[in-house]
């Protein structure tokens, strides 16, 4: 029998493993008894805090070749942020909530992406149109994964469509919102027990932009300066990755979780023009950005503005 | 006020310049007072025909530079059969039923995609998803482009959800599907008074698959030997057409609607790839083809599969 692999990104936050546990459930309902979720990474401590507390076994490492398999993609759809196989797998469905680029198919396909804070909405969606349950853990992960991208609603992301579904999906896994939120959001925090490298590959991506290829990276913490304090071994790992990934710049994203700002440590060859992006000089590589919390919506479109 | 531009590809057929009357429709209804049909150039007889019966007016033709404006793609979505200035515009909608690809937006979107025949059918589901009244007129254009699409159910490509929406619709259009369906079909499908040049250009599209960039037209017939009379004039414009736009192959698939089988004529380089694309050899740069109608589902897949 073959399966239905479906998978979110690459480095997977809370919504890409939480989305493709959910959609592998869905299609369980919808009658494909071959649907089953995998993950491309390592599951990070918010994620596994949300899995134990749903009592939910994490999806299966992918190692398979792809090739001439059928896929369902959740959270992303660059083949940059995919599997390392993806191009030569047939995409059945995406469900997604990014910008589309460097996504490509040779035939028709499912496609649904609507511009909500988080896939899982999108999901909680295709739930009540078709009147399948929700059961408690996946109502869970469903609620996690839009506590997750819109960092509790703060994100710029985030819309009415995101908080109405939370709220509905509360009552059912049956927890406090704001209570089991913070905590979940805290267990993802803490950064003094992760390595530099640890901090700028557990939640980064990569992104074509006209001739260059920017590596954003960004990192969730309560304490903005004890993520700075070692900038230089920071600094030193981006520069690694660069020269062994070919990126031409690494931007890391540190994301103040209770004050909704950020910092932005960049290296590599467009400094000059990331400073412009956010109209401002870096100074010692870095820039503060108040209010801004969201890769997406304020990071990326920026940044492509300048380097396309 | 800024118009939401709504248009289908250019050579625009029947679900081109249907999808974009519909889906502004359908805008209206939602609450965007600023939704408006265009089309991306002439509309052939078959279509007119439709217009005619069911008294709608052709949308506008679009001259309009696109820069910074905000645009609904119905019925396509790679930009080389977009709008020339579609890179610079803001696309906020996407509703298609073709494979993606040569697509990227700077920030996240609508995408609604599934692999049914026809967008109408897609349109249709989204007006009966949020209980929108289709009124005459619309269900009329909705049917005209599934019988378009799908020559009166027989091409490969139409699905039970294609035959459903249209025996649907023809109750509140108040047609005959069949009776209807083949008198447009026949009003598009006159080849005599038409120029070897609209016989290539009146549906035809450009792909690039692997390094190659082939043009592949359609046109419908009741006797495939009407055209296959004028091979030698055809074969001069295609080839004119293969040195000023710089295609490196030119396909005219020439279908028969009434047996449901095409003879395909090619020009330009790839000529021996062409044809070990179908498991066979041209004969005097033709093949017939039993049973093919479908250019996306039968022609275009074998062709990319040799070229990429």
């Amino acid at each position: 029998m073959m399966s239905t692999y479906i998978f979110g990104h690459k480095n997977p936050d809370t919504d890409a493993i939480s989305s493709a546990i959910i959609m592998a459930d869905f299609e369980q309902l919808h009658g494909n008894k071959e649907a089953k979720a995998f993950r491309l990474g390592e599951v990070g401590p918010e994620t596994q805090y949300a899995l134990d507390y749903f009592k939910v076994e994490k999806p299966e490492l992918l190692t398979d070749d792809l090739s001439n398999q059928t896929v369902i993609l959740v959270d992303h759809n660059e083949f940059q942020q995919s599997a390392d196989t993806i191009e030569n797998a047939t995409i059945k469905h995406v469900i997604d909530h990014h910008r589309i680029a460097n996504f490509e198919t040779a035939g028709p396909l499912y496609y649904r992406s609507e511009p909500v804070g988080c896939t899982a909405t999108i999901l909680f969606k295709m739930y009540n149109e078709r009147n399948y349950e929700i059961k408690k853990h996946i109502a869970g992960l469903m609620l996690s994964a839009i506590i997750s991208d819109s960092l509790l609603f703060k994100s710029p992301t985030c819309t009415e469509q995101d908080v109405k579904a939370a709220k509905a999906l509360a009552e059912i896994a049956g927890v406090d919102v704001e209570e089991y939120g913070l905590a979940m959001l805290k267990a993802g925090a803490s950064t003094t027990n992760k390595s530099e490298k640890q901090l700028l590959e557990t939640d980064a991506k990569s992104f074509n932009m006209g001739e260059h290829t920017v590596r954003i990276a960004q990192v969730n913490t309560v304490d903005i300066d004890e993520v700075i304090a070692r900038q230089d071994a920071l600094e030193n790992e981006m520069n690694k990755a660069i020269a062994e990934e070919g990126y031409d710049t690494f931007v890391l994203v540190i994301t103040d979780i209770l004050n909704s700002d950020s910092k932005i440590l960049v290296a590599g060859s467009d400094k000059d023009k990331i400073g412009q992006a956010f109209n401002t000089t870096l100074e010692n590589n870095t820039a503060f950005l108040p209010n801004v919390v969201s890769r997406k919506k304020q990071i990326v479109p920026p940044i492509t503005e300048v380097l396309s």
